[in-house]
């Protein structure tokens, strides 16, 4: 007698609730019910005239259960449906009249908030499962269990593991339980889309103008909100035990890991507004950013934490060897996630363009979104992080594929993932509002929601202000204050953190980490989300900007005489190598990527030595030629933002630091003599624009006072 | 101790194979499975800290296993996307080279068919579940069980039965159950956004000028064909018994089961044929009109033929009480799903009518696909089909609320539905591919295999012909020699007919009704679709119609002057009863319905007796007031062929049959009355339209020789 090879036998659990699997998963018993009941009374037909004489009323009963089952599964559904349906109406009635002060995320958990109410007082409490408690077994639990009922066999699976002062006294209503889903299908059904959506949409010139404070934000700064957040966590609970508040075990490993999961922001509602009010492009692009590369940290983040586990038998100190490994796990995972995304995104670049399946829309939309989903199943298969990787699949198929589309293609795809977003983002937050009234194992703990509140607050602090000057030091344009404010304030809870806290509620520890999630998120959506507007006006911060298109020109002339004085005394201090850094990766990415994976860009036959020049005429489409024109692709210029201004500014402005002076000029030296040999006009004119652009961006953003007062 | 509420105890199945839950259910595991492993990696974490007495190691061999078989999850839907990926890339090939002799979905079962092969020989048959058979029960088997395994409990629920035989010799390959869906799958996910896009899609023009015929053929055509087959089916089972080929039961009502599911008919090959060569639109809309209905008919029909259980112990004799109980589930089925169809479609379009929601086509296109959702489960929760209401939703959702949408939802949402229905189409088609090597209780048996291919030519052939005799007699334009023989060759098995088989494979009988459905669905998809192309210019069928627009005047002037004499004579036996209920329901719909639930039409206030005055008011859209010009959709003409007829020719040719010329008499009065009566210039220019092209093209059918020679 072997364990089997699917289920999970609910592993040596000490106590508390049951574990995950007992949160029913009806959403696809809903999908599949329907079979069940026609099978039912199927194989009931078929039986029944087989086995006259078994007895048919047990079976009418039992079909008549499963029906009535079925039906509530899809009143279930239904539920989740009327309420996102009303979301819908309700939102188009708040854009109709333009009030700000409610997203629809908002909006969608006040509806899930009242129809939990309902059903949790509303609906009688029916006791929900009949159990038969029968077989003893030797030593262990066993995937399968095969029972002899009187010369029949039944096959049973494992749920999971139930504690035993639970048996008795799930005293569970019907209509709460349907409601109830398994947790993974956020995780593996709705993050995905919404992940996905995010990196496809990236406005990529913005972003990669500020890549490196967006990484740095989204690396160290989700690393220092975690670990600040985590010991304050541990600080509170050591706080509740000298108290006497808190009835089971918190280590300082779970409070590492709420600080893990609640780091992962989600300005959705924020972003919401600045997209509406079209607020200045960088600001949005710092917050977008940060928000995206935010959740993946976090989800990596969360699962290293989760794999600390230090040898021996005291579990709780810290080992180093355990430290390390988890950093191990972390660039495994991370780096592991991201090449899979960004493969399979390549493979697509390759694949639509080395066909004319730009002719067909369909197929071209369709193959486009399965191998999108075959990242996310990649990745699982390996062993790395499925949403991580769709998400940098996301970011290359906007960056390569995308170019590729057909005109048609790239609004279906567009269209699809737009909706596909939209539904499963609010989907989460309604469930969050039904959640909170719904859920059965909350542990509402006012002192540790109490310190979370304050956690995140210092969390978020200590992550942004001090980030932000070291960044300054090295930025071009620097972040200002208002700047500052707007980021400390936008730092929304939502899906990723929910999706991340109901993964695993099976511990005390965990139950009270749900419960506080969840009220940080209506928090901060409500509160924040409805103060964005003031916020916005009250820093100063500038709206109305195309996200689009650069602000005229005479606006920005003007600021520029009156800037440029201070704005190139600071350009001094740029940091070379980052621009360096990112000056070869364009190159690359301008001389040899987008060739090869795109129609666009100069021909490989120019760009590639000699000797490859037949693989140079086999890899280059023959539109290149074509149109050797520069490229006029919105996310080609501007990747070079810093050094562009080393080429033109370089000579006249560098001056400060002497070290960092002298690799400029070997910078623009390299730079220009690679755009001599290569692709000359595209590049300069490259340059030119984004040199003028950018000088002019960096000023509006040292002087926004002047601009909005 | 009582049963369960959830799961379906195997009911008293006699013998044979494991129930069809017994199939596993990859494709969510898989969904769920990333965080099945992550759980447990948590909580193995959480609890290792919890118990750190308890075995670590074989927590953590469980955790590999559970890892290994999600990693088989995903590598199985890895399997079918590639599968998908391949035949979209030869797709593309195929059109690129306008190849035609093979359509997409023969193509997915090739690939499919190899995978398959790959799979079974391949792959090392490992010895997949281990059991442990240990408890033994009462006298029933419940649902949910707890097991106390030295001291700690577990939840385990029900799978099925397994027969006695199959306990140890169940050798499986891990593979091949991974790559084998629960049926149910197909029935609740795949379907459902197949016969949605059916009915979205549906040109309504030339549905509806034909709908006479296509309601004949679906409800006529498929119930005697289900009953022909079936009682051919059983002679060959007689026979067989005879001859010792059967080794377990076989009814009658199997048989009749068999009649029905293989009566859906699914000519999706040559209907993309037809698209592609824009072949005659009449012939067009009979075969897509019939194969959509049919699908719904079938799936009815096949659900009454299971509920057909007999009173008392003799269950296979033909009990008239039990029959028309099946009748009744019918009608009330059939019915029921109709209605909730259309009412999901009214309400949508009332929304979509009422709200200014087309300013924000993304909450337009969710809405639309909310609400058509929420049909199915509508349907489900109120225990009729949500197939069938899906498919009427569809056609309500085209014919009124597309009229409210802006045209950016119009598109997408087409779209949207366009790539659902291709994705589920093409996984169905290669899954079949896969299926007959992977699937793991094939009943082979050749005399029933032949016997269903004479009897499925056999069961067409008593459908179309005779019916199509009978509604010659009613038709003005008939249906000539070569469209009955088209119609006789196109009658593809598809999708459905497969989907209704695997849906329950419990007994003998189906599987063998399973592994014959297989075989005609190959044969006819590869066989019949490779013909499709000569078979239309043998039978000398039009080729090259704009679907949208009507054939060229001069072309056809010439053919009515040819064919005014003899087809103007054939327009005596019009069947005055039918024109006059689709004239009818045309005024109806075009006074009341279009100006309620959609911004065209004439203004209510205008319809409407005077009483009404202020809810016709409030229901008339001011839009309708600003363009009063004729509405000039696509679906507006043509639905009153007939009647139109009547109008104009009627005085001077109803001479044949003096009982249908009174009849004819009247309708015209009465058609002019509420001519004049209600939006005069609307109707009486559609109805000089309509006049001109029916009667063009009436003529064409007839001549089909001539003009295509």
């Amino acid at each position: 007698m072997e364990s089997g090879d699917a289920a999970r036998p609910g592993s040596g659990r000490a106590t508390g609730a049951p574990p995950p699997r007992l949160l029913l998963l009806p959403l696809l018993p809903l999908l599949l019910g329907r079979g069940l009941r026609v099978a039912a009374a199927a194989s009931a037909s078929s039986s029944g005239a087989a086995a006259e004489d078994s007895s048919a009323m047990e079976e009418l009963a039992t079909e008549k259960e499963a029906e009535e089952s079925h039906r509530q599964d899809s009143v279930s559904l239904l539920t989740f449906i009327l309420l996102l349906t009303l979301t819908i109406l309700t939102i188009w009635l708040f854009k109709h009249r333009r009030v700000r002060f409610l997203h629809e995320t908002g909006l969608a958990m006040i509806y899930g908030l009242i129809v939990g109410v309902i059903l949790r007082y509303g609906t009688p409490a029916t006791s929900g499962r009949d159990k038969s408690l029968s077989c003893t077994q030797e030593d262990r639990a066993f995937s399968t269990l095969l029972v002899n009922v009187s010369g029949k066999f039944f096959e049973y699976t494992l749920k999971g593991e139930i504690s035993p002062g639970k048996i008795n006294s799930v005293e569970q209503n019907d209509m709460l339980r349907k409601v109830t889903f398994d947790p993974e299908v956020f995780f593996n059904i709705l993050l995905p889309p919404i992940i996905f959506h995010a990196g496809y949409s990236l406005k990529k010139r913005h972003f990669f103008r500020n890549l490196g404070s967006i990484l740095a934000y989204a690396f160290l700064g989700t690393a220092v909100s975690c670990f600040i957040i985590g010991n304050l966590m541990y600080g509170v609970v050591k706080l509740m035990k000298i108290m006497g508040q808190l009835s089971d075990k918190f280590y300082y490993t779970d409070c590492l890991f709420f600080g893990a999961i609640i780091s992962a922001t989600d300005p959705v509602t924020v972003l919401a507004i600045f997209n509406e009010l079209h607020a200045d492009v960088d600001l949005y692009a710092l917050l977008f950013g940060e928000s995206v590369l935010n959740d993946a940290v976090a989800i990596v983040l969360s699962s290293s934490i989760v794999a600390y586990q230090p040898a021996g038998l005291n579990t709780h100190a810290f080992d180093a060897a355990a430290f390390f490994k988890s950093v191990g796990i972390f660039l495994g995972i991370f780096s592991g996630s991201f090449t899979m995304g960004a493969v399979t995104g390549v493979v697509t670049a390759l694949v639509t363009k080395f066909t004319k399946l730009h002719c067909f829309p369909l197929l071209e939309t369709a193959l486009f979104f399965l191998m999108s989903w075959s990242t996310f199943l990649l990745a699982e298969a390996c062993g790395f992080t499925g949403v991580v990787a769709v998400l940098f699949c996301g970011i290359t198929q906007a960056h390569y594929t995308y170019n590729n589309l057909s005109v048609e293609s790239r609004s279906r795809t567009k269209q699809l993932f737009e909706v596909l977003h939209f539904l499963a983002e609010n989907f989460i937050f309604s469930y969050m509002g039904l959640a909170l009234f719904t859920f059965q194992k909350h542990v509402f703990s006012p002192i540790f929601i109490i310190g979370a509140f304050v956690a995140i607050f210092l969390g978020r602090a200590a992550h942004i202000y001090p980030l932000s000057f070291f960044l300054n030091l090295g930025r071009r344009h620097k972040i200002g204050w208002n700047f500052q404010h707007m980021m400390m304030f936008s730092g929304l809870r939502g899906a990723m953190a929910f999706a991340l806290a109901i993964r695993d509620t099976a511990s005390y520890a965990r139950q009270m980490m749900f419960t506080t999630t969840l009220l940080i998120v209506f928090f901060t959506v409500w509160i924040i989300g409805g103060g964005t507007t003031p916020m916005l006006s009250w820093l100063n911060i500038r709206v109305g900007v195309d996200p689009d298109q650069d602000p005229p020109p005479n606006n920005d002339s003007f600021q520029v005489l009156q800037g440029d004085g201070p704005d190139s005394a600071r350009g001094n201090r740029t940091k070379q190598e980052s621009a360096w850094i990112f000056r070869l990766w364009y190159s690359f990415d301008h001389n040899y990527l987008k060739p090869i994976l795109t129609h666009s860009g100069p021909p490989l036959t120019t760009t590639l030595p000699a000797w490859c020049g037949l693989l140079a005429r086999c890899l280059t489409s023959p539109q290149v030629y074509d149109n050797q024109e520069p490229l006029r692709e919105e996310d080609s210029d501007f990747i070079l933002t810093e050094g562009d201004l080393t080429l033109t500014y370089g000579d006249s402005t560098v001056t400060a630091n002497g070290s960092s002076s002298s690799h400029t000029a070997s910078t623009s030296l390299e730079g220009s003599r690679r755009t001599k040999s290569s692709s000359e006009e595209v590049l300069e004119r490259d340059l030119g624009m984004g040199d003028q652009k950018v000088s002019s961006r960096g000023t509006r953003l040292v002087f926004p006072l002047e601009d909005n007062a």
